[in-house]
Formats: C-alpha cells, structure tokens, sequence
C-alpha cells in the first residue's frame, strides 16, 4: 500500500489531519488500531476553543457542531462558598469555547473520512517499532489487517496514536528528550441523565477537593471529583459521589445541584507530559502522541488539532513551493504553543485541587490566587485568553 | 511611663506609625532595642511602591527622598540570554515605583522623630513576653533602659520589632496560627563603589541561578546572587562574585556588566512566613513581626508601610468617632494585601529561581511562564500592578 502521508491513529488528531490534508488535494491512509465503535464511544474532553471551532468548520465537518454545541462564553469559579464568573468575550475580545464532546466531533470526522476521503482502516495493528526508515525519503508502516501483513509506503508518517501508542517509540534514544510530572490525584468522572445545574461550567476549589460541573448536552451532565491517584470507580456508589459532588459545590446562595441516574462511571489519571521534538526525519508526532496535559485547562483537544493544522500547512506549503521550511518549523512551532498549555493546565490544576501533601500557606496562597483572578482584570484576562485559546499557528 | 500608643521597633513600621500618629495629634512612644548607628545601617530593601512614596511625601518625610531617590518606570527581565523589559506606567495607567533604600527611609523618619515626634528611646530592650495585659484595657509593656527597669503603660500595644521581636510571643497559643514556607537558597548580596550597569532593575533567571542587578544610587550598585541556602558569605572572593554575576547576565547583545570594590557582602535567607491574626486585644502587629516575604517581590518595606496607615487610621478613626470597627478590621484589612503579597512574592521568587530538585519539566514551565509574560500584555500587567504595589488600605 503507499499514499503520501501515513497516518497512525484515528482520533481527533489522525482524523482531521487527514480531513485537511484531503481538502488540499493531499493523499493519505488512516491507520487504526481499535475498531469503529471504540472510536466513537470513548469519553474524553467536551471544550472546543474558538480557533478548532473555526479549523473543524473550514474542514467543512462543523455543520452538525454548529447545530448541537453549545457555545459558552464563560466559566465559574467557586472557592469558599463564593461564585465568581470569567466573562470570556468580555475579556478577550469576544472569544468564547463550544462544548462539544470528543466523541461527536470524531464521529462526524470518521463519517466525512469514509463517505470522501481517503482510506480509514479500523483494526489495522501496527506494529511495536512501526514506524521504520523515518530517517529515509520512503518510511514504511509495517501493519496487520484482516488477518494479513501489509506494509504502508508513504513520504511522510505522522503518529497520532496517544499517548499509548507507538509512533514515538521510533524516535532514537539520543533523539528524544521527555518531559513529565504526575499528580497525587485523579479525576473520577460521571455521565448523567439529568439537566446541568449550572449552565457553564463550574470549577470549584474545596478544602476536600475539587469538583467540575460539566455536560455533554443540555439533556446530560459530566460531573468530575478530584480522588486520589488509583482510586478504583467501583469504590465510589452513585449516592455517595452525589453527596460530594454537593458538599464541594455548595455555594453560599440557594444554587442546587440536581441528581440524576449515572450512566457511566470512570476515573481519569493526570499527567504532564511532552516530547521533544516532535519531528524526526520524515515522522511527525500530533496530539496526544507527542503531549499530555492534565484535563482541567480542556487543552488536550485543542492542542491536537494546533499540531495538525500546523502540520498540514506545512505540507501544503511543501508542495506548493517545494520550500521545506515550515515543515522543518513543526517541531519548534508546536512546542511554543504546547508549553504554554502545559504551563495553563499546570496552573489550573494546582489552583484548584488538594495536593495530599499541601501546607497550611499552601491552601492559603491557592486562596490568593482565586482572589487575585476574581479581583484584578488583568489576571482574570490572562486565564480568560489561555481558556479561550492560543493562537493554532 | 505612659503613652496612648506603644511601639515596640524603631524600623520603617514603627518609626513611620510614630510619626503617622504625631501629625494626626496621638501621642506614642517607641521602644529599640539597638542603638542608632545599627537602625541605620542595616542594609533592608530599596523599592518603594508609589503608594508608600505617597504616605511618606504626604508625612513630610519625603523631602530628602524627592530630591536622591530613583523613579524607575521598569524592570527588565533577563531570560534565555534575551531581554524583555516591563514598562509600568504604561501597563498601569501611569505607577512607578522609586529606589530608595530603607536605611534612608529609617535615618530621615529618625531625625524627624527626635526633632517633632514623641519619645524614642534607642537601646530600650524589651523583655521576653514584653506585652502584658493585652486583653485588658490597659496593655503594659516593660523593658530596661540605661540600666533600669521600667514600664510603658499604653492603650494600644504595636509590635513592630520584626520576624525575631517579642511582641509576636504575647500572642497566647491557641490564637495564634502560622503559615510559613522556606527555600532551599539564598541571596549573597553585594554593594559595590561603580555605577549601575542598566539603568533599571533586572532580573536574570538562568540556568546556574537567579541574579538581580539593582542600585543604590547612580554611584552605587547593589547585586545579588542564588547561592544554596546557609552560604557563608565570606566564602565567595570578589571576583568569583563579578565572574558568576557576569555569566549569569549575559545576554544576545553587547551589553556588559562594570565592576568596582565590593564595600558590602552578605546572604539574606528566603522565607514566607505570615502570622494571622495581626491583632489580638490592644496589642496590634505591623510589618515583619507579623509576615516575611522572600526579597525577590521587594515587598517586605511596602507591606510594613501598608499595615501601619491602615492602623494609623483606625487609631484616628476610634479617636474621632469612638467607633473601634476600624480597629476590629484591622486584621482582616492587612492580610488580603499581605497575602496578594505573599503571593507575588512566591510567584516572582519561584519564576526565577532554580530550585536545586528542579525537574526538567520545572525548568520548561519556568521558560514557559516567562514567554507569557514577554507576549501577554495581560500576564505582564498582572505581573506590573502587583509590582508596582496593591492598594495601601
């Protein structure tokens, strides 16, 4: 099999990269490992920024996002029973988030793939080490599908196969330099058949934790507890998550949280994590495959889709010009954009959660911080930015 | 003895209380334990925020100030060997601050108190749990002077007598409660005969360590360097000091870096310490007695002058209308400006250092937090009107 760009891994940045790579008259095959139905069900982030908003939408895959997401132009932030609201358009110049889940969004990109674009193939298994002569003009995709061992011959690999996967596994040892931090915590998550209580989202700082209201429509919410890292799901019953998902919510006004049968019940690890480079030869690395960030900046998405754009631009203008020059600025264009995420979904966590280990001047200087953003407009522009969105290239 | 207010401290808290109090007609008294060569020459901080220029000028004691003290409407920030300068009035709608070093401040609200104020009596040392009877209505302070025993009969108690004064101890046990935070550097600090290489204050982070280049005067410069915590000064010769301060100024351009004869060498330590309340009965706290910040904010002096004019005024206040709310207030008045403080003080300590178990991750994030600053007028304005200081009161 041989195309132009070989692409590992059909989530939210395999696919859209291949989207705009079609749109500009660019090859590609698709290449994932799990099958059509795991793809489209598994939960992750639910906050598109405006910048993605507007990619998915030139890729022509935002018609039904544009009709079902909901646009949201602020967050609340809750600490000592008090509600503070970040007006987002007011702050930035009128920028503002969609909600819009993850899965929607492959959903209606793995439809547009199949219906016009190039091949998509499910339960296609690449190989440990898959990526092979990226240091080559021809790098070669070694897989198994259909009970057979095939081969994808390609100019350009890209790994969007998460954090997990093994793209970047074909970097050499002296290429890659790793950065990384975990968390003592992790973030036990719900969907639930009730109405949203609040209709932003709610990001609350208590003393036994923090808590998330989110939704995923205005039929169904996701609501997140901060719980010690490797807490089991099961250890948690429906009634007593409730419970403490109102004790951290509790606000000092007659504010409600409604309960409503749980349909899912997860826990999420957190993690800081970022390769460098994000280019080796002829293989790129997008998405989670490069970089993870700890959920509760909603940057993960955001941050594959900037690699993509950033990367298909840099095709398009090889092909165009012959110039390799942007594609040899992937790497370094990326990580600009990938570090200040980092530094914001950093920073939004520390603000928010209880380390196991946090002193008394700890707790105090987190107050601080929710009061310095509640009362200084310029610190309240600086996360209104960083929440809305860096620039995607 | 007897006086209405009873300070314990002659450093810029107590003498700029005296003397707050004496043009607003309250009569005090203040307690040193030193002798006043030594008040006036310990080398302390030498950034005035222009709310204390404001106070000052307002308690004629500007008079030498306005005429040898700096205006600086910037810092600069050194990173990465670039240069990036944060210009004040122009993010905070015209405040600057002024380097003037505290030693002046001291000697000019010295003269003036032994000229026009009450009694100050330099070598008054005060005893072990000097404030008695602070729940009372009448707080007794007893101390020794010129070889006898004595007591000063107030009806306020101020504690100004810095982080190891004894005014702190009278607080009784289960009232007190205290946040602290250490760090695992210091600053060696010198005064050097040359003239300031850069005609503002900058800030070096690198990756050997955080070095300021400061003033005194346009004669003087003062320079400091992280070395680990508990150096001994004398361990560093004058030219390794320049050498290090050297490389770790260094920057793209042509800049250089001057020396002259060091005249001074010292290490200050870095700590976060705040005491809450600042009040307990009529016995009142102000300045470091009550909260230490590391140097790096060049807040220590501002938020000593803070919590003297939000007492001075709730001293006038309870005089003029017999209402004590003021008074009542005053620690919850002091501490959310202590605590922004203490705040940006971590912020700015913890941006620029390199902590010795930094991760390389640690080491992005900083370069990443710096890069906000250098391209967000947001991140740099909040960073800008912390600098420049809160409101006073």
């Amino acid at each position: 099999m041989r195309t132009t760009v070989g692409i590992i891994g059909a989530g939210p940045a395999g696919l859209l990269l291949a989207r705009l790579l079609h749109r500009a008259g660019i090859e590609s095959v698709v290449l994932e490992s799990r099958d059509r139905a795991y793809v489209e069900r598994r939960q992750r982030a639910g906050i598109l920024e405006q910048g993605t908003v507007d990619v998915l939408r030139a890729a022509g895959a935002g018609e039904r996002m544009d009709r079902e997401g909901l646009r949201h132009d602020g967050i609340e932030l809750r600490f000592d029973r008090r509600r503070h609201r970040v007006d987002f358009p007011g702050l930035t110049g009128g920028r503002s988030v969609t909600v819009y889940a993850q899965t929607e969004v492959c959903k209606d990109l793995i439809a547009l793939q199949l219906e016009e674009g190039g091949p998509l193939l499910f339960e296609a298994e690449a190989e440990a080490l898959a990526v092979e002569g990226a240091e080559g003009d021809r790098p070669r995709i070694p897989f198994r599908y259909q009970g057979r061992e095939d081969v994808l011959e390609c100019e350009y690999a890209v790994g969007c196969d998460g954090f997990w996967g093994v793209a970047r596994k074909a970097f050499p040892g002296g290429v890659s330099r790793v950065f990384e931090r975990s968390y003592p915590y992790a973030w036990l998550g719900i969907l639930a058949d009730v109405a949203p209580s609040h209709d932003e989202l709610v990001y609350a700082r208590h003393e036994r934790g923090f808590a998330l209201l989110s939704m995923r429509s205005p039929a169904v919410s996701r609501l997140y507890l901060q719980v010690p890292a490797g807490t089991d799901a099961g250890q948690w019953g429906d009634e007593e998550i409730w419970d403490e998902l109102e004790r951290r919510l509790e606000t000092d006004d007659d504010w409600r949280l409604e309960r409503g049968p749980i349909t899912q019940k997860s826990v999420t690890p957190m993690r800081s994590f970022v390769h460098e480079p994000m280019r080796h030869g002829r293989l790129f690395l997008a998405g989670d495959a490069a970089h993870i960030v700890p959920p509760t900046g909603a940057k993960g998405l955001n941050l594959a889709a900037g690699d993509v754009v950033t990367l298909a631009r840099a095709l398009v203008h090889e092909r165009e010009t012959g110039s390799p020059e942007l594609l040899d600025a992937y790497s370094a264009t990326c990580l600009r954009r990938v570090w200040q995420a980092e530094r914001f979904s950093y920073d939004m966590t520390t603000l928010l959660h209880r380390a196991p280990d946090a002193t008394p001047f700890d707790a105090r200087l987190q107050r601080a911080r929710l009061e310095r953003i509640a009362s200084s407009r310029a610190a309240e522009t600086d996360l209104a930015e960083a929440y809305t969105g860096f620039p995607l290239a």
